[in-house]
């Protein structure tokens, strides 16, 4: 492992259920800074089994510490073999620029997993091409896993997921999402964050839009969607209904389910988070 | 539930594996002060039964959060029909003393589980009586919950589980820790503490010594008890060896167990809670 302090610095380390969850520091070169992630290592990754990788996505003003300490991931991704890895939710540093007004919904952790084009943005916020491109190479060519990869997120991490994995369908096995913003062209925080880091090109906003995309798509890559009904969010930002009607269109193999009671919180992604583990395995199998 | 708005404050609630994670707020008499709790109601619950329920102590500078947020225990919980119960760590409040310095280990988020004798501190700092008493009458008047009840904590408060259930065996049918001061007075943690919250009287420290009680009881309420052996603090602050051969002068049912390779933190606690709580169901079923 003695290249890896080239590129990687480990900056903490715990066991958890016989695997471990480990977190790094490396230069980004896409997005221009320095960035923290989080890899959690199921017990046979420890043993020179090289092992699936799923990509978590998180949401507004996440790090790569959220999902890590919430969602109670590790147990399944220990007993199915499968490692986890968490990015931040934006570029960062000093360097990296902020909303003027610092709302939680733009700037620091709030990049929407878009290349951004727009001044002062473009610099840094190239989150899309990390999660595609840099972070896989960089996971892939330093720990014990293989090819195959998964891709999943919440609310703005389930943006992320479902366009990146429409728009690359040959990268992933599968992919799922808990609580998406599934149709960002229409909806404030969509609006706000594309119009910001994408101006005003409508055509361009179409690229980064999982309803539009899905409804267009030849790819058949399954996709698996959670959505709590008591979700503060539901009907202003999420809009679940749009990305089934584009299923609908395209004959997408989605699947959507829609659990009463739950909300926006952890404690829903929690409560299902096995389920999705579970069907990103068996794609991950085959 | 129209009784309940007179005593008990409901400042939130997230439906979590089919039960309901929820906080309250209560004036405390034996605190004199308002305090927080969070309870997790498994499914069970929700339906009529009446569940029996564990109280989980957590450790310094925690509150009613960090458990049920991180240790991932509602599923478990949900699937054996088990209550949880997670008090805050010390009373809290503009009128409650800090410690000067504002130490982590003194004051606010420190109340070590005792009933503080000293100035400042007596006032307010009653936290074994609210634990014991206060808290699970008014759990037991207000939920779906019947008199069964299980203790465990971690750290300090695996110190608060061991010592309360080994001085009221009656009222509980099983305790479990994670990570215990197992002799906080030959401990630089427990010496601050009970110096500050109960003086110089070295025979009322021995009341809140979960090795010297334990040496010295006949309970025979079965303990579990589990130690990560990378903890950062387990020479100096744990000491689960005294605890060890605390049990063996007594012949106390102790399951000592020993993990290598885990640490003090909540990912440790994530692996083998399952187990925990599994072990305090066969005792509450009994």
């Amino acid at each position: 492992m003695s290249e890896l302090a080239n590129e990687l610095e480990n900056v903490s380390a715990n066991k958890c259920f016989g695997g471990w969850h480990k977190q790094y520091r490396h230069f980004s070169r896409t997005l221009g800074c320095t960035m923290r992630f989080a890899v959690y290592l199921p017990p046979q990754a420890m043993v020179g089994e090289n092992v699936p990788v799923l990509y978590w996505l998180s949401g507004l003003t996440c790090t790569d510490e959220n999902f890590m300490q919430k969602a109670g991931a590790q147990r399944m991704a220990a007993e199915l073999g499968l490692a986890i890895v968490a990015p931040d939710t934006s570029p960062r540093g000093d360097e990296v620029p902020d909303d003027p007004a610092q709302a939680y919904d733009l700037g620091l952790g709030a990049g929407f997993y878009v290349n951004a084009s727009e001044a002062p943005w473009s610099r840094h916020y190239q989150m899309y091409d990390y999660v595609v491109k840099e972070l896989p190479e960089l996971i892939e060519a330093h720990f014990p896993v293989s090819d195959r990869r998964a891709i999943s997120g919440h609310s703005m991490g389930g943006h992320g997921a479902l366009t990146i994995a429409l728009r690359n369908p040959e990268r992933y096995r599968s992919v799922s999402a808990f609580s998406p913003i599934s149709h960002p062209v229409d909806c404030p925080w969509g609006q706000k964050a594309f119009r910001a880091y994408l101006g005003d090109d409508q055509a361009l906003w179409r690229e980064y839009d999982a309803s539009l995309l899905m409804a267009d798509t030849r790819a058949t890559l399954p996709a698996l969607v959670d959505q709590g009904m008591d979700d503060a969010f539901l009907e202003r930002e999420l809009k679940p209904e749009t990305l089934e009607a584009a299923a609908r269109a395209s004959g997408y193999p989605l699947t959507l389910r829609r659990h009463e009671g739950y909300d926006h919180s952890y404690y829903f992604i929690a409560s299902f988070i096995g389920d999705h583990l579970q069907f990103h395995s068996r794609q991950l199998a085959q």
